[in-house]
């Protein structure tokens, strides 16, 4: 592997960082999930935390580089699909910083509510994710605090990669790790850990098929951007891959799939059905690619990253409706 | 605290011989479900690892214990409601144990699958968790096999209360926890740690008024039993108390509560909807207290263990479609 932006000492540092509820999150065989599947599959749990997802694990990072800055900014902002901002308003809260979040209008309600009751500034704006990207941009530079973007900030990768760290200092030996795909904080931070220190294992990024830039960007190694997005998975639909993000996506990643909607509402309700567990439609992106390509996986032993169950009641009502009972 | 069967020593120790997939498990605020019962609540997640249930910390120490006897019984029976059952075949696998399940043939068919899964000797008797007991008992007679008698062994006791241990050594402070009871393991457990070493917090146990037999006796410091139960909380539904495991109960609780099956499902509808949390019916005990008695609980900070997820699928879905939503 050649060289990342991402470094294990200061990965394995950033543990004595995070808070600890954020740490070690469970890992374990789910062999009800197996008749089904063909292969041995572990869960690598991200939702049993405050925030419901993982990001707090790198928020904790960002906002303990700026409570503990000398006279430093008190302030940031981010933009956010929804866990991000919830997480650094969790994070900054509790050590008195003032958060200001923007995000789409259209994310989730359930989302949205949380950043409001995390004492969160909410801002939303009149479009998607790359939107408010650039919204909260202006903020930043309109008010000199501190933007934190998800992915390019090294924090935020340092933060996932966390979860690599767990994964092949303490969990069982398995073939291959599914990664959900966006921005690529979660993929590069995993990623480099694995490659760097279990380079045998296989490390598969997922993105849907509806947003798909990343994807197309990695496989054609340079930054493919599109004019939408179309899933059901919000918290993985970007536009426009980040440069460097997606050359440390080069470096790590041994491959790229793309799944169908039918395929993430088919894993998110065997997910509930087989494991007891509610998770978003990012955080099912792994038994999706498992189920639209069996062959591949037939009696190899994976890890899927469980990366957020943050979903509106109704929404996760409709789409367990909508797949079909096994 | 008069003595209870239970040292913390041993419990401390247990801990070593646990296998570390069913210890740590998380602890976290889930703040989006306070303002639906005025109280600041944090749960202890027992249902993120293999099985699904506390019960593997307690058939952890059965099955070691039996391996690790020189040219000891290989084999075990044990009844069960269908969570002990499946932790005793997950921890007797891996050990080579021979192990029978006695249950009801009404458990659910869940619990039922997945004892079967785990290549346990599965025997079902046409009655209740009680005659399943009484069975059990004349196998290990006729066999000349260990007995493994919930609650009454103090394996079962012991791992239970390594729930207790990372309450009090890792949890915030709280105000009381809230434990489901049924044959008393669980409540002994977690209630001999709290008083031993945190003696200020509440120990509340909670039963359904369904299968009041053990909460009965308590209140009457007697054993009581009765003739049948009728809830849906099928995990503590028990007739007939364990004399000592009463002792150490009286020991142990300050108070006992009984709750509507309505309350259940209701606390179960909302640890999914507000906390993203499948739970089996008896794991929604403790926020079924609260939904009844929200004056006791109003500004304190209380612990719910939620102790098991395995539901049959279709009974999950019918008791979600029957509660109101919030």
């Amino acid at each position: 592997m050649q060289g990342t932006r991402l470094d294990i000492g200061r990965i394995r540092a950033a543990r004595r960082v995070i808070d600890p509820i954020f740490l070690d999150s469970p890992l374990y065989r789910c062999e009800a999930l197996e008749p089904h599947l063909g292969c041995a599959v572990s869960v690598k749990l991200e939702t049993a935390n405050p925030i419901r997802s993982f990001k707090g694990r790198g928020t904790e990072l960002v906002a303990s580089l700026l409570a503990d800055s000398d006279g430093g900014a008190r302030a940031v902002v981010c933009a956010s699909a929804g866990n991000l901002g919830q997480a650094l308003a969790w994070s900054g809260r509790r050590r008195g910083l003032d958060v200001t979040v923007v995000a789409s209008r259209f994310a989730p309600a359930v989302k949205l509510d949380r950043i409001r009751a995390l004492d969160a500034r909410l801002e939303l704006v009149d479009g998607d994710f790359d939107t408010a990207r650039e919204r909260a941009a202006a903020i930043a530079r309109h008010d000199g605090i501190r933007l934190v973007v998800d992915s390019l900030d090294i924090e935020t990768c340092e933060g996932a990669a966390t979860i690599g760290l767990e994964l092949v200092d303490s969990g069982p030996p398995v073939d291959a790790v599914l990664i959900a795909l966006g921005g690529g904080a979660l993929a590069t931070g995993v990623g480099h850990v694995v490659k760097a220190l279990a380079p045998g294992v296989e490390v598969i990024c997922v993105q849907p098929l509806g947003a798909p830039a990343m994807t197309h960007s990695w496989r054609q190694r340079r930054v493919v951007t599109t004019d939408s997005t179309d899933t059901i998975a919000d918290g993985v639909a970007g536009r426009r891959p980040i440069p460097v993000v997606l050359d440390d996506l080069l470096q790590v990643a041994d491959d790229a799939v793309l799944v169908r909607e039918e395929s993430i509402i088919a894993g998110m309700r065997m997910l509930l059905d087989q494991a007891g567990l509610v998770v978003e439609p990012s955080a099912a992106l792994g038994i999706a690619a498992i189920l639209e390509d069996r062959d591949r996986f037939a009696g190899r032993h994976v890890v899927t990253i469980v990366c957020g169950s943050n979903v509106d009641v109704d929404d996760y009502r409709g789409w367990m409706e909508m797949a079909p009972a096994l």
